[in-house]
């Protein structure tokens, strides 16, 4: 047995450590490594998978060679006297640990890593997750598609959606991703976006599958979480960016054509509701369908429901409103710009050479074929000529996650490895016509899909279609671990719609939930409302004045708060910090913190535990150890579990006491 | 490549053929076998069972080496260099395949074997299978358990019991066995009690996967499914034995004590209902649980309930009625019978030497050891002197699946085999008893749980708890396909409880319901009715004149058909034949008779489409290409697919014109 001492790595007695942190080790019941062969079983349906792996074999892999020179060891893995693997180990510049393995024999598609884990470790990441932030006892396909309507096997919403596919499971979500932060202070970034699977269940190890073999594996570690947070940002990107119009107020939600969405405007800003934007998904036409108004996918202003719209749009800005506007990486294929698209090869195509079809319920698209370059740089155009030229300047860049994994693509590559990629090309898509507008300070957009580079190309995320209602999986309270988690792997800024979107399944929105989920809001990177996929049947805040009421006092909480946003968004800019925090990336010392993931810190001085069910009056709260100002009352509290005064109105907010921003806070809270 | 000619059994380029059947073959694309180690993660919950494997490693074999003799080829299979398994093929004297896996290496204990299918293939069989009889297109675990309330993930009652972990799915099963006939005219029988899973969703193979290695596969086949039978059961054995009591009409389920089952008895005597027995579940006492009323498991007669049973069933024997008990392999924790056995070491253990406590649902028992000799014969000896020698003359011997994974037994054997085999010497117990008793024409006991060899040791099944409901896969109609699958591989006698069994999850008996099922019963070996598990919220037939007639009616035409049912159990002692056929045994020139699984043969002369919803007055009725008489009505048909009066009150039943027992027909149809 080899023994190297090297600064950072050691390798000792099959146990490959890494700044003393031991992350690889062979025993006797459990190897480091296995590897396969699979034939993979997948069906979509409307972007809700089945996946069954067909798997014809599996060998556990044995240490069989040792090769140690200055910070490089490579194992030699084999198993019943034939090597197959080799792990390679490295220090980069960075002081980051690489791991790159190497197939020493063709033919395997199915690998198996297994870290060593400490019984008591958490671990959190692996994308944005909605169920659980801490991932440590579940085990979590990593696969993109929708979330589900229910995402929980035990509750009816989801046994109802279930009898369309569309049900989800706990794991199931827009943005997977290879990477994950441990309570052993480091993060492990896996180059790889093939289907994969995390495996958190058992006590000594984290056993990671993936259905190819990753180019590498990257760690790092550092004292603290927040500097793990700056490292792990050096690394994937950073680009936390919101222009300062966002600041203005809320970015309303609206429908209808010019004429409606104007009446509620005025209607709204009469009751001095604060606004920044008007939000028009529909900007481009619609068609009804089943499930709702879908919008009608082909990107240029509607001429009936916003006639001259660049015009209005000078209009609205001239009164200091934005309008914002919607995309996604499909075109209908009853759309004007479907046949030539299609001529120039510009979509994805069936194996006979024609072009893919998608069902998104009632109506079919083409798939804009990232690697084509061609179809790239059209689409790239489309947004800044349709979009960006005409005026809009926020956009909601919708989907990605419906690659099928039977589709042919211009550059050949397997559509099975591009899936979980194609989120990433879509925001690069829109981060680069963004670039090359030349107006990028005033330019924003959010999606919900992601991959590893989100962190990079898409500067705000917002949580996807939660259901209107009060469930932890899929409704208001889903979207703090949904933020938590994709803000700890680097996605520093995050939103949700107001009131949920998803009306189905018996599921309707009350008054109370619209207004609960903008009492959170306030305290996030962004407002933004939705009427949600059932406008007609669902709680609008325009039709009640006591809610409008209550938004514009939120709007203004919302608006005063912006020399700390600021600074908030200042931090995820430069130091990669996510903007809501969880308790234990401050805390670092307070064990209970680590199992909370229904309040967020915002930022490092304020504290949001938001009231996520119905008929409340009060709230219970955990504090972490800290001098504590309730933000409202403006009484002082300390460290533990305090029952508070919390109705309609009043969601509770604390502010550290000697937070540079107190004075700020006080007035806030004074004011309201 | 060896190529041998033999009168039975060829082996040529890589392909065993039996009898011009082609059941091995490897081709690059598909091994014939591959072994595998894994860790079994077994949770039962009140006899539901969640299974994981955790597979560590699994290889497919190919064929290194060939020796092939007279009558005799062996196979020798290996991976990458090295050999693994042999597989020996002999012909034994009654002309079968025998098929003898032996591993080379030690430390494998998972083993797939791949037998070759055509597309057009159908299988049955797998043990009693509620809800596919055609197995082909579905994976079947085989893993005895509770059959599951609901049985079906898109139902709301599976939903609800789910969240008792109770719902089960269209594989579980009292009784799963490792056989199965094919329509290429042969049976596979797998001796193996090993966790298995039956996989037959592929075209070109069959894949049978056992958690250990069997100690053989014996193929045989014949020109016809009847023929087949006979040779199954030659294999497995025949006990098709009915005491002649039994068609003296109903069997009738009651409870409450001898005052109130005289009483109900009278009321349905007085309406001229045919009573061939009084059975008293509730003979050793009750207690109260939320479940309902569930019986106090200690097999003595209760005093309060039923004083002097003896002499009371002497009484009722006068009068033409038999008395029949209740007795499970189970003895609850507060029986008096408890401590004494647990000091003998009766009961299975823990791992630290205590008696294993089963959790029935608010009350726990202990597990009858039956690998210790002692206790096998204690038991057998509580059912000769508590039972047999109180006079009671037949009895459910219920249970039998409950086995945990985990105990330890009185010869060591690992509970992972000795699950599945469970009812199987729960049976045995039974069936020595019967013989010992020396009074084994008077005596009958019916079993739900089920292994290979119950065809020996259990002269009647009955299908286990029904959901009180008309549900595919858990009511009414779930009853045909149970009887037709265990029949086929070779449990000749089924029958089931009358009206149903699980009242729960909003499920309540309706009135329409029993009478439904009466129809159905008066077509099987035994009718008898059960109260249910609330019987109190549930329908009972002795509250309703109406349905007192109809059943009167109905026990008159089971007992009028006496002769013809006498003659079909002779088949099954004799010829191994099934009581009830499906259609396709009689008809095997009848593509669609495949497909069917609402309709039985009882006998060869018996058509029997049971009403399996509610509200209907007429029923869509498949009859093979022969000559039909309807029941009722005496209207001749012929093959096809007909729409027939089907009133409450009359069962699609047809016989066949040219039947010898024609006359009896006409008679039974003429006399309702």
């Amino acid at each position: 047995m080899t023994i190297a001492q090297q600064q950072h790595l050691i390798l000792s007695r099959h146990e490959v450590s890494y700044h003393d942190l031991t992350l690889f080790k062979q025993t006797d019941g459990s190897p480091i490594a296995f590897l396969g062969r699979g034939t993979a079983a997948i069906d979509m349906y409307r972007g809700n998978f089945d996946i069954k792996d067909n798997l014809q074999t599996k060998i556990p892999l044995t240490i069989t060679d040792e090769q140690v020179a200055e910070d490089d060891i490579t194992l030699t893995l084999g198993f019943d006297g034939r090597d197959y693997l080799s792990l390679n180990f490295t220090i980069d510049s960075h002081d980051r640990l690489q791991v790159t393995p190497t197939l020493l024999i063709d033919g395997w598609n199915r690998l198996w890593l297994r870290l060593t884990a400490q019984s008591d470790e958490k671990v959190y990441g692996a994308g944005e997750q909605l169920s659980y932030f801490n991932l440590r006892g579940h085990h979590f396909p990593l696969w993109s598609s929708e979330p589900g309507i229910g995402r929980n096997k035990h509750t009816l919403t989801t046994f109802q959606a279930d009898q369309n596919h569309a049900g989800g499971d706990y794991y199931t979500t827009n943005y997977p991703e290879a990477t994950f932060v441990s309570t052993q202070h480091y993060f492990c970034h896996v180059e790889s976006y093939t289907y994969a699977d995390f495996d958190f269940q058992n006590d000594d190890y984290h056993e990671l599958q993936f259905w190819g073999v990753p180019t590498k594996l990257v760690f790092d570690q550092a004292p603290t979480y927040l500097e793990l947070a700056t490292k792990l940002t050096a690394l994937m990107g950073r680009n936390a960016n919101l222009p300062t119009w966002t600041d203005n107020g809320i970015i309303l939600g609206l429908q209808g054509g010019t004429q409606r969405v104007n009446d509620l405007k005025n209607k709204l800003q009469a009751h001095d509701v604060q606004i920044a934007g008007l939000w028009c998904q529909d900007w481009e036409g619609i068609r009804m369908t089943s499930f709702g108004k879908r919008l009608f996918w082909d990107w240029r202003a509607d001429e009936r429901l916003y006639p001259h719209l660049t015009d209005q749009i000078q209009a609205w800005q001239q009164d200091g409103i934005q309008f914002l506007g919607y995309i996604n990486p499909y075109i209908a294929n009853d759309a004007e710009s479907f046949q030539a698209a299609a001529a120039k090869g510009y979509f994805a195509q069936t194996q006979d050479g024609g072009v893919y079809l998608v069902d998104f319920g009632e109506f079919h698209c083409g798939v804009v074929d990232f690697t084509n370059p061609d179809a790239f740089e059209w689409f790239k155009g489309i947004i800044k000529h349709q979009l960006i030229d005409a005026g809009i300047t926020g956009w909601m860049a919708d989907f990605g996650e419906y690659l099928p994994t039977d589709v042919v693509l211009y550059d050949h590559s397997d559509p099975l490895m591009m899936h979980n990629k194609w989120p990433v090309l879509w925001a690069q898509c829109n981060y680069e016509a963004v670039q090359e507008s030349g107006k990028a300070d005033q330019l924003m957009y959010f999606m919900r899909a992601g991959a590893a580079g989100s962190q990079k190309y898409t500067p705000l995320l917002w949580a996807g279609d939660q259901s209107v209602n009060w469930s932890q999986d899929d409704g208001l309270i889903s979207t703090v671990p949904a933020a938590l988690s994709s803000g700890i792997i680097g996605n520093s800024l995050s939103h949700s719609d107001i009131g949920g979107y998803t009306s189905l399944y018996g599921n309707v929105r009350s008054k109370e939930l619209f207004m609960r989920w903008a009492e959170m809001a306030a305290f996030t990177p962004i407002m933004r409302s939705h009427e949600g996929n059932r406008p007609d049947q669902n709680f609008q805040v325009y039709e009640d004045d006591e809610a409008i009421d209550h938004l514009a006092q939120y709007t203004k909480v919302f608006k005063r708060l912006t020399a700390y946003r600021r600074a908030v968004i200042a931090e995820a800019a430069h130091r990669g910090l996510p903007a809501q925090w969880p308790l234990f990336m401050h805390y670092e010392d307070d064990a209970h913190a680590y199992d909370v993931q229904d309040e967020f810190l915002f930022g490092s001085d304020l504290l949001v535990a938001p009231v996520s069910q119905p008929n409340q009056t009060s709230w219970s709260v955990y504090l972490p150890d800290d001098q504590w100002v309730h933000l409202w009352s403006g009484r002082p509290y300390t460290g533990g579990t305090h029952t508070v005064p919390a109705p309609l109105g009043e969601i509770p907010v604390f502010y550290r006491k000697d937070s540079a921003f107190a004075d700020l806070f006080q007035q806030i809270g004074a004011s309201k």
